[in-house]
C-alpha cells in the first residue's frame, strides 16, 4: 500500500495526531522588546473590512498589521547578518522539503524551574543522545523548557530592570546543533531562539548568529512540546512565501504517532 | 517500523516529495476586486524595520500589512454569513486535523481554455470520480484549471468591462461536494473560490456561501497543481491562528508519492 494512503488512513484512525504548536495571534501576542535606539517590532493590530454590513453583507475579514517576527514564528538565514548572502536563504527562496522533518525535544523543564536564564550546554545535547541516540541530520531540536505556561504576556516576556530573562541556548550548543549535528534548526518556547540575556553575550544573540551563519532555521514562541515524544514526531512548520522575507508568522504543527 | 519513520525516510530518499503550491506573496500580489459600494481588502505593503544598519546591525526585518484574503490563503466558515455561528469556524478555532488531509484534483485545463467562464457541474465530478473513484470524506477538491499560467497580474484578475471573468463552481456542485461528498473545502488557482461573474449569481458567490455554510474551507491562489497527481496527495494547509481570523494567506504543501 502506497505510503501516503497508509498516512491517511492512521490520520483518520487517530493512530497519527495532529498537535498544535502555535500560540494565538492578536492584539494580546506577546512580541520582543529590544534596546530603544534599535528599530522596534509592532505587534498585531488589526482592522475590520467588512462584518455583515453594508461595508460587506454577506462576509467578514480583516486587515493585518504586524512584524515578520510575530508570535510563533520562523527565522529565515537572511534575518541575520551571518546569513544574509547564503543561497535560498529567505521564506520564498528555501526549498519547501525543508519545511517538514523529524523533531527531537529535549526536557529541561525542571532546570529552567530552578534557573529562568537556564543556557543548554553540550553535555546536554550529549545526554539526551546517550538515551535517545544521536541527532539525525535535517532535524529540527526543540527546546522543551515550560516557558510557555507563562500565558500572561508580562510573564512571558519577563523583563526586570536589566533587561529580559529567559532560557536558550550556549554558543558552543548552538554551534555543535548547526555544524557537527547539520540540523534544521532549533525551535524554542520564549519569544525568541536567544536568551533573554543574550543581547548582553559575545557576540550578542550567539544563537541567531551562529545557526543563521550555518543556513539554519528558528521557530520561536512555540506551545505544547510537552505533548510531544522525545524522537518520533515529524515537525511541519512552513513560513509565508514573503518575498525576501526575513522570517514570519506561521502555524506549526506535528504529526505524532501512539 | 512506525508509519512515520518511514515517512521521514521517504522524504529523505525522495521518494515522497513537497510540493509548494503557493504564490510568492509581496507587493505585486494581486487581490480580489469588489464592487466600489463594499469595503476593499488591500494588496501587501511592507516596511523594513531594520536592515543591518543603525536600526539593526546585525539583523534584518520587515512589518507586513495585508488582507487576510491576500495571495495564496484560507477561508474559514466564519468569513460568510451562512458559517457565522457554526461551531469551530474561524482559523483559531478549527481543529488542526482538518489542516493534513488527501486531495482530489480534478483538471478541467482544456474546457477552461475554451472558456473562461467555466463553471464545474455536477457531472464533470460525476466522470472523475467513474475513473477515479468517490471522492472521499474529509478530502480537499482542489480544481486544475491552468489559471495560474497567468502570471501577470492583470491577465490573473481578469476584469472586462462588465467586471472579472474566471472559472468556478456552480452552486449545484458546491452542493454535492459540501453535502454529499462531506469535503474538507475546494481549493483553486483564481483569486477566489468562486468564479469571477459569481458576484452576478444568485445568491452572490454560491461557492462561499454553500461550503462555509457546511462548514467547509476555501484555498484560493494556489499553483502547481499540474505537478499534482488525480488522487493520492496529501495536502498540507494551516492558516496562521489569527484570533478570530476569516481566513489567512498561508503555505500550501502537498506531499506526493513517487
Ligand atoms: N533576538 C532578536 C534580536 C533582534 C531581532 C530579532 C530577534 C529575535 O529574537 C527574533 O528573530 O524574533
Ligand atoms: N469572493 C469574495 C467576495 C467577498 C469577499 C471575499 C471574497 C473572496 O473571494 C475571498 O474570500 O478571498
Amino acid at each position: 500500500m502506497p505510503l501516503l494512503i497508509e498516512l491517511v488512513d492512521a490520520l483518520t484512525s487517530g493512530r497519527v495526531r495532529v498537535v498544535d504548536l502555535t500560540q494565538p495571534l492578536g492584539p494580546e501576542t506577546p512580541v520582543i522588546g529590544l534596546p530603544p535606539q534599535f528599530g522596534a517590532s509592532p505587534g498585531v493590530t488589526m482592522e475590520t473590512i467588512s462584518h455583515f454590513d453594508e461595508r460587506g453583507p454577506g462576509w467578514y475579514w480583516n486587515v493585518l498589521h504586524l512584524g515578520e517576527h510575530t508570535g510563533t514564528h520562523f527565522d529565515a538565514p537572511v534575518h541575520w547578518i551571518t546569513g544574509k548572502d547564503l543561497p535560498h536563504n529567505a521564506c520564498d527562496t528555501i526549498p519547501a522539503e525543508r519545511f517538514v522533518g523529524p523533531a527531537c525535544v529535549i526536557d529541561v523543564t525542571r532546570e529552567v524551574e530552578a534557573d529562568e536564564d537556564f543556557l543548554l550546554m553540550p553535555e546536554h545535547v550529549e545526554a539526551w543522545e546517550r538515551e535517545h541516540g544521536r541527532i539525525p541530520p535535517k532535524s529540527w531540536v526543540l527546546l522543551r523548557t515550560g516557558w510557555s505556561a507563562r500565558e500572561e504576556p508580562l510573564r512571558f516576556l519577563n523583563v526586570h530592570e536589566d533587561g529580559p530573562h529567559s532560557p536558550g541556548f550556549h554558543k558552543s550548543t548552538s554551534e555543535l546543533l548547526a555544524r557537527d549535528r547539520d540540523v534544521l534548526g532549533v525551535g524554542v518556547e520564549t519569544v525568541g531562539t536567544d536568551a533573554g540575556r543574550a543581547g548582553t553575550f559575545d557576540p550578542p544573540f550567539p544563537n541567531h548568529a551562529t545557526m543563521h551563519g550555518a543556513g539554519k532555521f528558528g521557530l520561536a514562541s512555540l506551545r505544547n512540546l510537552d505533548q510531544l515524544p522525545p524522537t518520533g514526531a515529524i515537525l511541519i512548520a512552513a513560513p509565508l512565501k514573503i518575498v525576501h522575507g526575513s522570517g514570519s508568522p506561521l502555524r506549526v504543527l506535528a504529526l505524532v504517532e501512539s
